[in-house]
Order: C-alpha cells, then sequence, then structure tokens
C-alpha cells in the first residue's frame, strides 16, 4: 500500500488488454497526473478525475505501447490545458520530451523519470519522490517482464535496466506494472529481486529466456504503434 | 492505500468473475487473513503466501457467493491448521460462525464484522480495526451495489445495511469490494455517499431501481451456492 503523504492514488484496470492506468493527485492542490491512460477507459477515468475534483495536468505513458491504444490524445482534446509526455527515444510526438532525472511535478508531489529501455528503446520508469512506489511501464512486471523481440526490443538492455535502475530502489518499494495478467495488483522491488523467475538468472540465462518465448505478434501491435506515435490519435 | 500500520495487503483479482480476493497479515507476527478466496486462483495465492512468509490463519468468506466457488475448502485441506469462517446467516457450513461484532485477529490486527444483509441473509462487511478499510463483499460495490433478486435478496434490507453499517464509518475509509466490472479497484466511503447512483437516491427509489433491473441469473449459481454451502468442495 501506498504511504506517501497527502497523496490521492488510484489503480484502474482495462480489462481487455490488462493495462492499469494509475492516477496519482496531491490531496492539497487538487493536481493529478494519469500514468497509461486506455483509449476504452477515458470515461471512466474523466468521471473519477471529475468526481474527486483533481485537475488533470499531464497524462504520461511509459511507452509507446503496442497492445493498446493511449487516451493521451483524445483527452487532451477534452482537456485543453493537459500536456501529454513521453520519453524522448520513444520516437512519439507529445508535449513534454523526458529523459532520465526529469521530475513531474503536481502539487507537493513528483515523480522522478528513470530510463528502463529494452522493452522499447524510450521506457521509462516513474518512482515517487520518497522513492514508495516505482510505475515500471512494461521493463519489470509482476514475477515477469516485458518482452523483448520487436519495437527495438534487447534482452541485454532490459536486465541492466531493472538491474541498475529498479532494484537498487529499496526492497519496500512498491512495483506497480502497466500489465499483469493474473489478477495481481503490486508488489514490491524486494520480492522481485528474490522471486521474479527471469531476473533472478545470470544476464546469460536471461537473454536465453527472453529469445525463446517464441510468442505470438501482440494483436493490435499494426494498429496500437501507429495510433500512440502521434499520442494515440491516429485515426480515432 | 491502506494507512494500516504493520499490515501487509493485497488486493487480488480473478479475472472470469471479477472477483477481488484481500490478503491481510500482520507483519510483524505473519499472521494472515485471506477474504473471498476463488477456486481457479488457489495456487497463486497459496504461492504468494508462502513467498511471503505469510502463516494463514482464517480464510473468510463475506458471503455465500452465487457467482464463483470459493476455495476456502480446499485451502483447508492443503493447510490443516486453517480455520474456515462466513455469517451464522449464510446457512453454510465453516469452522468459525460471525455475527455482529465478532472480531477476527491475526497478530496485532483485527477485522470487526458488521452484518450487512440484503444481497444474502448472510452477507457480512469485514472493518479494520483503525476503521481505514471496510471490505464490503457485494453489499456496496463502487458506484453500485450487490443484486437482490436472489438468494433471500431484500432491497429495503440492503439500503438499511449499507446506510446503517457502512456509511457511518469515517468518509476517507476506504472501500475494497468482492467485485468490479469497470477495472476499478477502490473506493471510499465518502464517494460512494456522494456519487452512488443508487444509494443516493430514497429508499422508495432504491427499491423501485433494484426491484427492475431485470438480470439474467448467474451463469453459475445451481454449481457455486450447493458447492459454497459445504466451504466449496462439494464435488470439486
Amino acid at each position: 500500500m501506498a504511504q506517501t503523504k497527502g497523496l490521492v492514488f488510484r489503480q484502474l484496470f482495462e480489462l481487455e488488454s490488462s493495462t492499469y492506468t494509475y492516477l496519482l493527485a496531491d490531496r492539497e492542490t487538487k493536481e493529478a497526473v494519469l500514468i497509461d491512460p486506455v483509449l476504452e477507459t477515458i470515461d471512466r477515468d474523466l468521471k473519477l478525475l471529475h468526481e474527486l475534483g483533481l485537475n488533470l495536468k499531464v497524462a504520461v505513458n511509459t511507452h509507446c505501447h503496442a497492445d493498446h491504444i493511449t487516451s493521451t490524445g483524445l483527452m487532451k482534446k477534452r482537456l485543453p490545458e493537459l500536456k501529454s509526455a513521453i520519453s524522448k527515444f520513444s520516437g512519439a510526438s507529445a508535449d513534454i520530451f523526458l529523459t532520465e532525472g526529469d521530475k513531474i511535478t503536481f502539487g507537493n508531489q513528483y515523480l522522478t523519470v528513470r530510463e528502463t529501455p529494452g522493452h522499447t528503446d524510450g521506457c521509462i520508469t516513474l518512482v515517487s519522490g520518497d522513492h514508495s512506489m516505482a510505475f515500471t511501464g512494461d521493463a519489470l512486471l509482476i514475477r515477469g517482464c516485458g518482452r523483448t523481440d520487436f519495437q527495438q526490443g534487447c534482452a541485454k538492455k532490459l536486465y541492466e535496466s531493472i538491474h541498475q535502475k529498479i532494484f537498487t530502489l529499496p526492497d519496500k518499494c512498491l512495483v506497480y506494472p502497466a500489465h499483469d495478467y493474473l489478477g495481481q495488483t503490486v508488489s514490491t522491488v524486494g520480492e522481485e529481486r528474490k522471486f521474479n523467475p527471469r531476473l533472478t538468472k545470470s544476464l546469460e540465462d536471461f537473454v536465453h529466456i527472453m529469445n525463446n518465448l517464441n510468442l505470438p505478434k501482440p494483436k493490435k501491435i499494426d494498429i496500437s504503434v501507429p495510433a500512440n506515435l502521434v499520442c494515440g490519435v491516429h485515426e480515432v
């Protein structure tokens, strides 16, 4: 559970793509950030923001998703003050291009950007100011990790990202991934360091595992990637 | 987010029935309680308990479910020390029969039972010792509530249960329901008092709404209810 003082926090789920969207807001100033919003759930998310009296400042994507279309672009049309944000290495368009160490500030709260490439070149992990929560996108999943067989995927790079940029966080830091397919909502850095069946292996074994997953291509990749390169509004 | 000191807390989801299972444990003594475990996810749940080094004392069902089979019975076979618990008004068998005001203690933590009939006669809400979390089962859902058209369902009783036993908790008390079908993971008492489209109505309007939902019968009711009356082990 999140312990950050003065933080409003909601984990939201999109059932078809098993994607988690995260809403964070400053309880005092009501400024909010949305991480990885999904097109299909835009009405649910905007309704919740409205009911909680929050003012959405930034919608950030942890990477250019291949499995669903982001609602960032459409949300910007509905909320003209809203800024979109994504890694500068994503190749996607946005209002704010993020790099290592950048801060996304909302009221008295902030998230820090850690570059965690390997699933894609532009993958980032967002860490709360007090290091109690990490939003790991598709880099580190609960007892798993993102695939590395398309979109600039590189197993070696992913292994190094997770070990250098996520596993260096405190053991009790909560891990909130972009997806879970088994109904798990949260993990911790300590647990993943200890129990992740892939990341507890050597680099060589990890690369071998990742290069032999033989997964089918994501169903929506040919639609999602081009759309997400332009904030999700391509032909929507 | 849960603020209870020394509490290990996990929200777990079963995708087919959209059921939430909740794991609560005392960080110090490692004693744990599981609320509404689902048969299909027993291996996931037992693995997590094992990895976290927890000792499961009680598996409690908030009511006799009609939409899925509880894993309580099978879990008792795997963990012989485990006790099952359910309301004495559920008509179901269990090791512990709960009534209003009973405490389920695990280490330095406890949950208090509030009887919240209306969806079924034996529905209970479990409230954490510090009143920061309420596990409402099928009584109060996020912006909704359990149906009242089978299994002793009574709209008037449900309305009174929610108003007298849940809406009297602090506004900021987190509401963790047994289900959500829209990817919402948590709400608060304050939000539901303000925004629940059914519970903000008068008793008369609520009864009218509930008596005219015309929902289809739950798919698994003829299997689930008899199985859950005997702790879920009937013909499993």
